[in-house]
């Protein structure tokens, strides 16, 4: 199986973008990674989108043609195709391009993801993002996305005696992380106090526990190893790129705070990777509410279940033992759901080649990105590396 | 890049299902062909799923998941994604399936189309199928699909002195050869003259040139080459898959009637299978309108520009020079969106088997199938062989 690298990103701003619309934010943020990878639109063998609600909330299907058309590209006719795996339709989007190159049908792909999730607001809002569960079994009975990260966070703070002040630790983090990333939706700094007292969402989960509803959007360039070697060029590599789906509906699973996907998807991109956790430099996790992110860190095997706490405790700051999220995660950095596993790369493209800025961190050799759909019917993981 | 091969199919009828629910019909035609190649549901690496509009009509997202946890396979923990190119989503579905199996990822894969169309209708129907043209530039300007198909027909009619009756015989063709179809929505046959009578929709086309709303699903089963061989089983080999994707709305393309996507997507095709085109025995097309049907059989190239009437008078039935659509086409088949580009790939693998029944062409050897997205913003193309 022939490599795959990363030869260019670029980003549209995260945020409440009220005059911006998805077209263009997703031109933006392609056009960006094209310039930043040094090709040519008519370089391109093929592009994938990633957006999980355009549909739902712009009433328009069929993105991949659209971005691809204002782009200008359409005059390439490149085939191009939206994946979609809800909120982690970025990630699988970049892993079905992964795909592509590594079949051998092209040596150049775009991913791309983008969501405009403020054209519509309120009830109509918590409606469709409930789209991304199971509408006849959760959503009609009244569960929405909140509700059922709700129960996952109760059952889990009750088994393993955790206080609330772990979970908002999580959410400290990337706001400090965010506060760095001029792409980020929320700059400012949360205390713990902050984090606590806020407005309650879903007992016992309030406005800190949970990632916001944003615009934005997210881009890559892919490379095959033929044309990097060709063109002399130092990309990062995807040295393992796994997908696992399990039950769709939170009810059918063994357990409430257990993303078996989560698991499963770690150990093969592990696998693949050829590393142990302990070569992993920094890590980008799902943590669309705060208890999915304590999930995921122990799912992905860097602790144990229930223990999160003490990975935390040691330290998940940028010069922490485990920088967890220096991109400011989906709770600070934003939410769009479509472009976040792309975005998470994005990060994890600028760490590993040490164009993070201020919020760079130091000697990363080795990122894992971790992105998961809904309330963890699915995950995808990734693992990039400079060599 | 190592060969892919079709081991087996499976459908849910088409039609108006108002008893049955989304997840019910591709579960069905899922685990039918689940069942035909013989294959058990763990030995799946990967499941594609195509759907256009379950989001805007079922406000169900992330159908890949819903539908593999409601076939019992997710206990298997298999990837899946849905793939979304509006009315090619099962096309794209299947091509992605193919690379994903030249990538070496995975030996066997499923191949899932379905629809719902019939939850909705009326005008809110006529808004949500205008997802798939361009929402801000066409839809909101009250065009339609049905509208862009007509501006498509009236210029074709002008420029070429061709009359309506030529169009007719798109859907006269279509209903006889659904005729024979237990899975096709409508069976009757129509007669030119009834064609021609029907009740206007948006002229020049009446109801008999407009493929209808249809429930459906179709599903196929692709293998590996090391996988057929080490298990001596006869598949139908894919020897062609290309996709383009053009200009997304119809006023951005130099014709009204030439569908660019369609005739490089041919091209590429038949390039990969080594092949030309009086070498193709039956071609599936996507006749959503009757005026795509002419325009497809001129695209592809089996007549040139405004010539598709020549064609069809040599004959596009079961035993005409060039059977066309022996499934039934869009028109009478049916046309769930997501679904169609799988059965059309469904027919020619029945078709390549000896299995067709009634309808089975005699000596077919080398099948093309043909779906569009849209107005034709994007096409895709695959030639099936048994060798």
């Amino acid at each position: 199986m022939s490599n795959v690298y990363i030869i260019g990103a670029g980003e549209a701003k995260y945020g409440e973008l009220w005059d911006r619309s998805l077209r263009e934010i997703a031109v933006e943020a392609g056009l960006k990674a094209v310039e930043s990878a040094g090709i040519r639109t008519k370089d391109l063998g093929a592009i994938y989108m990633g957006n999980s609600l355009g549909g739902d909330i712009s009433m328009q299907e069929h993105l991949s043609a659209l971005m691809s058309d204002h782009a200008g590209i359409a005059s390439e006719y490149v085939p191009s195709i939206r994946v979609e795996t809800s909120t982690a339709s970025g990630a699988s989007a970049f892993r079905e391009a992964c795909l592509g190159i590594r079949s051998g049908e092209f040596d150049i792909a775009m991913v791309g993801g983008a969501e405009k999730m403020t054209e519509l607001y309120g009830n109509e809002m918590i409606d469709i993002t409930s789209s991304i569960i199971d509408r006849e079994w959760e959503a009609f009975t009244g569960a929405t996305p909140a509700a059922l990260a709700a129960l996952s966070a109760r059952r889990y703070m009750s088994d393993f005696n955790v206080q609330k002040d772990v979970l908002a630790q999580i959410s400290v983090n990337d706001h400090a992380n965010a506060s760095l990333n001029e792409n980020a939706h929320f700059r400012n700094r949360i205390t713990i106090d902050q984090a606590l007292g806020a407005t309650p969402i879903a007992e016992p989960l309030n406005l800190m526990d949970c990632a916001p509803l944003s615009d934005g959007a997210s881009s890559l360039i892919l490379a095959s190893e033929k044309y990097v070697r060709e063109h002399g060029v130092e990309g990062v590599r995807v040295m393992g790129s796994a997908m696992s789906q399990g039950a769709f509906a939170l009810h059918s699973r063994e357990s409430l705070y257990t993303v078996e996907p989560t698991r499963i998807a770690s150990e093969k991109a592990l696998k693949q990777a050829g590393l142990s956790l302990k070569d992993i430099s920094m890590v980008e996790i799902h943590d669309s509410y705060s208890i999915y992110g304590l999930m995921a860190l122990e799912d992905l095997g860097f602790a144990k279940k229930g223990k999160a706490r003490e990975l935390i405790e040691n330290g998940i700051g940028l010069t922490g033992n485990l920088p967890v999220n220096p991109s400011g995660g989906l709770k600070a950095k934003g939410f769009p759901y479509g472009a976040s596993g792309v975005g998470q790369i994005v990060e994890a493209y600028y760490q590993l080649k040490n164009k993070a800025g201020k919020r760079q961190i130091k000697d990363v050799k080795y990122a894992m990105t971790h992105s998961q759909a809904g309330s963890g019917a699915a995950s995808v993981v990734h693992i990039l590396g400079v060599e």
